[in-house]
């Protein structure tokens, strides 16, 4: 079953801890011939890097990935590919006191609960360092679906909405912001929560295009479901909604209907609105696949909060280290990576099943 | 990999059609020695059966479920447990427009986009009648967490939000609300929708209580990403959040902290808040594990809509026939049956990683 | 994970006991728009069917098949296909002594060790009654696959081997053997053995022509390993081989390699032996592929041995009831639904990835 | 589905080619709380490396093992181990003429069929050189299951038997051979072979003691299915015997019971015989558990055997490079491995379903 893997056909498995000497991801199923070659994935990986603004964490990690299999002459060879990303900037001495004491909204307790024990350098595997490694995964899923283009920003940041949907605009600021206003406002609310030893959520939108109708499948593996099963996946994620998600349950039958027109191909007839995002009965239209993702703030903060220790006495704790004041800022990224896994797979899976 | 089946350890597969002559579930992997006959199943069944009462479509099926293998002398045997459900109250004829055209919300479009055609009577194998295969399926899940108790509720229908939350009151009115004063105004709100040939969404929440902490696993089958994929697994359901989901992403880390004190019970701390619903790190910590899941409004509605044709031809559809005018209110039971599968299946995963 | 199913994209899942109200199949991920009627199926189960000559048993099973899902309009729709037979002629009384005593050879003592107790009627799910559902479910799969034919035939029983191989011969006898001069001889053997209250053991050999290259897939699904899994999982059966099995643990490496020659058909060269039997690094070569099987003599005899109680006593048992004098012959329909399955699934997950 | 894992609970994933920079293996489900390092894996890796003596390949490899996670203060955390073996002795210059012949009995012609193309140095992924990454996996594995202790040797070299069972001898001699005896007839014919530029098959067997009753399930993941499917999966096996296996195809059926008696322990009759090789109805029955694995001979043999080039012209090869006269050999630690994975996982499935 595999706790640590995802995906049907193209199936990737990740492993390592913030603060062990690497981490890494499995790609097994990939199919054979895609050009490949470390300067493919890179550049994906530098997007989600930390250390890159005063906005996000100052551990500094290159984030080098090397390729060591399933790669042959520059192409794949259709046999696993196994990607390495070494650790370099760790620094477990900040982390003595959370050996000890359990830090509110983190999975401290919960894995000494489960296994008795945990690796509380920096988090262990309950880090987001790890979404480096399906950042890294997600980069070959792109080779996969060549069709398909995805775009993830940040479209709301401690309850400040983007207004502006400004493609050109999400790469010109540190937060993935499609809005230039809202990113200057974001800028001072984001600098006023880490001053104040606080933390911001954010709300991510991803969006597919090009995906064509087919994709996905009745009834456990739903394209939708399978989308919910990646965004919830990754750290701090609390919420999840496909189209209109619960903005739907507010509609009336008539206007949630996205009625349809004939255009001028046949496959892919002209939808008059987007409501569902993209996918009914679990299968996609032919329209773009939309997605929102909620991450709740940082839980490391450095206001103290009440907590229990290890051994059941009452303390206070408040988590010094490197962190983001706003995680879902480089959760951006790490979105774009499930949705692009997620899609690979099910086209792998279609051909599959119908040819 | 399974389209059709969900669950690692406690596994089931559906069956069946809206109208083929019956559905199913096959369950795989149930402990043996638990005490199991229809009567424990038919209960959860009948609150979920149609043709209750005029807010639910008039389709009158018995829902009478048999046990066909994996029981022995009134206990189950560790092998297969297959159940099946008669269809009994097809009316075939009542879908032969929709043969020709697509429905708007519907998987019409999607599936002859997929499949290259499909079984159009009363949505096939989409239809929202393979839930009762599901809540079978969820009865029996019940039985393997005897210590976990859950209930489901609408909280909201067409944007009108129940206010109080009272357990009793929830079994006393056709729309599993827990507040009587709002269970008094969905009634006008339902009655209106019907009659206007439009339909409503609704928001159902979920809540398990005694999960104990540790179930769940990082980092692909975290308890709260096995939640999300099966609550989105379901027909209608647009949006799906763990704790306070999109809220979080509005609060501040300390808002959002769950604080811990210490408690009489060592294994179990005092949480002063509960933001997290039940589960961190994808691992449950004992709070309740609580689930907010959105409904859509019915995509079947007199009102016609502007579509087209198989033949790409622009056409105008009017979904006759019977059906749910706010699908989200017999969505409850089905959210209850899924959160029991996961957390059996969860229980099972815990005992052979940790034991 | 699915104890109770096989494959990967084409996958199914049986359930059902001997004597139960019935047993069944239900087949997950078949491509649609496939003619598929009982008809398809029934064939397949009337050569598995039990009761057709005095040497099998002589349980009466008419084995008819139902279609309860998954077909439309004479056309698999791509969604599951639930398959049923039930059963009709159990006779519960015959089993009485075996809910006591261990019956050696079978699955009784294990199936108590592992479960704490068992469906002693017939051997319950450990009986070779399952097969039915296999066969029907292969049936389905054959479709999947119609540039391949399969055959398999007995070319062994209780030492005795058959030494031609006429393929117009093999449904002439009721052993399923090629040879005309050896199905005399094991009619006599047969009828000795089971006047003597002993059993026989029996060899299935199958093969499956047509299958192109490029089927199967390193490591853990190779095609040959999924063949053994497969071959392992029918009742009764202790060796698989593929190709020259251990017979090649006694060749010379120039013995042994299968030379190639250029052929007309350039994607398919000229191979001068077949010693790999079609399989080369889990992947097929475009030969015959070619699979060995030994079947156990039936563990059920009347020739009483020693044994112990459920409560620990000793005891004798002598298995009366309806038996196969030797379980082999009815599993060459078996074995060949099983290459069926098998090589459906590499097909649709050759597709997969390889487009 | 996973080509490049196996296992269900306990599960592992390897990765790497024969002439990469590394191979490497991740293990997902291992129980926490274990003591390991380095130090636990790295003798078994010594039993199966190269260039020992003058019987194996005369590549020198250290095998070192690195663990890169899953791993704190020498306990396993219940996260994903990543281990890394690099590779440090290619020499890929050998391999030539390999791109353009296809080397009969190897995966060459196979894997391009399927690929399109190949890493053909040192066979790429279809290289023995894998099974060291499951050594690595199954000396974690043996961890989990300290009450069972396996035990492989090497029973036949081109047809010899060993007719001794001195299981103090099989670490004496470069054969694991457990007959002092045999092992200086093989020493003979081996270098006769490979002097002749010929290779030998082998058959290894392999024992497990310790086993409980209980361990596997009906019906497709039966114990014998498993480990079908897993001894078949390592390079050049051609065959699989649990118990008996073909032999028991020529036994009567009161020849072939394995009688039982009632013994102090009560948990665990004493049987007087075991054909069955300790498994029933694919389940443990407490008895050894028993198999034997057919290893065809080496196909790299310097003597030149007529093949065609990848343009389908007429060539003859002589595989030159560094290879193993008889694989079976280093066969038997990598079957010892396979024992203890597939019992690892069905120790950790008993215990998810069975408490």
């Amino acid at each position: 079953m595999s706790w640590n893997s995802f995906g049907r056909v193209f199936r990737f498995t990740t492993w390592g801890e913030s603060h062990g000497p690497a981490i890494g991801a499995v790609i097994d199923g990939c199919p054979p011939g895609l050009s490949l070659s470390e300067a493919d994935i890179q550049p994906w990986l530098d997007k989600r890097r930390p250390g890159q603004s005063r906005f996000t964490t100052q551990r500094q990690e290159p984030d080098q990935v090397r390729i060591l299999s399933g790669v042959f002459e520059g192409r794949t060879t259709g046999t696993p590919i196994s990607l390495v990303i070494d650790n370099v900037d760790q620094r477990s001495k900040d982390y003595s006191e959370v050996a000890q004491a359990y830090r509110p909204g983190h999975a401290d307790y919960a894995y000494d609960a489960k296994y008795g024990f945990r690796d509380y350098r920096g988090g262990g595997r309950s880090s987001a360092r790890e979404t480096a490694a399906r950042v890294a995964a997600g980069a070959v899923a792109r080779l996969v679906i060549p069709e398909v283009s995805i775009r993830a920003w940040v479209s709301e940041v401690g309850g400040d909405a983007a207004e502006a949907l400004d493609a050109a605009e999400i790469d010109r600021n540190p937060f993935f912001c499609p809005d230039a206003a809202a990113a200057e406002r974001w800028e001072k609310l984001i600098d006023n929560a880490r001053k104040a030893g606080s933390s911001l959520g954010a709300i991510v939108t991803c969006e597919a295009n090009g995906v064509p109708a087919g994709w996905g499948a009745p009834l456990y593996a739903k394209l939708d479901s399978e989308l919910a099963a990646a965004a919830m996946s990754i750290n701090a994620v609390k919420g999840v909604e496909i189209g209109d998600g619960f903005a739907a349950a507010r509609l009336r039958g008539e206007e949630n209907a996205d009625r349809m027109r004939p255009s001028e191909n046949r496959d892919s007839p002209h939808f008059l609105s987007n409501h569902a995002g993209g996918i009914a009965g679990g299968i996609s239209t032919g329209q773009p696949v939309r997605l929102r993702v909620a991450f709740k703030p940082t839980s490391s903060i450095l206001t103290p909060v009440e907590t229990i220790t290890r051994s059941g006495e009452t303390a206070e704790i408040a988590t010094k280290g490197r962190h983001d004041p706003c995680v879902g800022i480089r959760g951006a990224p790490v979105v774009e990576a499930m949705m692009a896994l997620v899609l690979a797979d099910q086209k792998l899976l279609h051909r599959a099943q119908c040819g």
